[in-house]
């Protein structure tokens, strides 16, 4: 078994396209969403869009993390292979961006997602605040 | 925006290769891990393997579910073009297989996954009774 140091762990999770945010729901237990995301500050910013189609952009996992800030963002690699399974997770809390921090954040993202690069195309941001780091390779 | 039915949610599910489980824990609030499962019985099975290399069969995800049942069973399908996303979940509450179940459970991963062809592959199995389905695809 491997277990990947957090040097390994954040920058795993910083190359990766798009993981798995998963939010505490009072009556669910969990919600688990796909989620893009950029590293921002020490941290990582994940948008709420206007691009990818929603019936609203008061999403269930902004509404869970003002319930309860923690959050748990996962990044996995599968393969048929085994030996080459790995999986990346960061714990923390979350919090909104302010009104100050919302271009700095929409910038970082825009640099890895082309569609972002529209105007108006990101409308918050909720920045994740890590305070442990997980990793697992099977070898 | 299209929200998948139940069918197809159920459907997308059961033919996809690997998922991302989401449970509760005490002081991180959630954990989630990628998962491989089969449809079994009204509801999915998750195995805990000797496989994939592990420090313990006492798993995390299993810990987690004995003190809070409540799951939510992700399944995403990523691309760069942002008009292929889609994701199912389902919510629900999770057991562990009587000893009972274990033979036929382990079957329907076997005949799914190869590795599991191995006896003593599977030491202990997941049941998971779907109570809620959500689905989304961007077009």
């Amino acid at each position: 078994v491997a277990r990947l140091d957090e040097a390994t762990c954040r920058s795993r999770l910083a190359q990766a396209r798009h993981g798995v945010l998963a939010t505490v729901h009072d009556q669910r237990g969990t919600d688990a969403v796909p989620v893009v995301f950029a590293a921002f500050g020490t941290g990582f910013v994940v948008p709420v869009d206007t691009v990818k189609p929603k019936t609203s952009t008061r999403l269930g996992r902004a509404v869970n993390l003002e319930a309860d800030a923690r959050f748990c963002l996962l990044v996995d690699s599968w393969s048929e292979d085994w030996a080459e399974l790995w999986w990346v997770r960061a714990h923390g809390t979350a919090r909104a961006a302010d009104p100050s921090e919302l271009a700095n954040a929409a910038d970082a993202l825009a640099r890895r997602y082309p569609p972002y690069r529209t105007a108006g195309s990101i409308v918050a941001a909720i920045l994740l605040d890590v305070q442990r780091w997980q990793g697992w390779a099977a070898r």
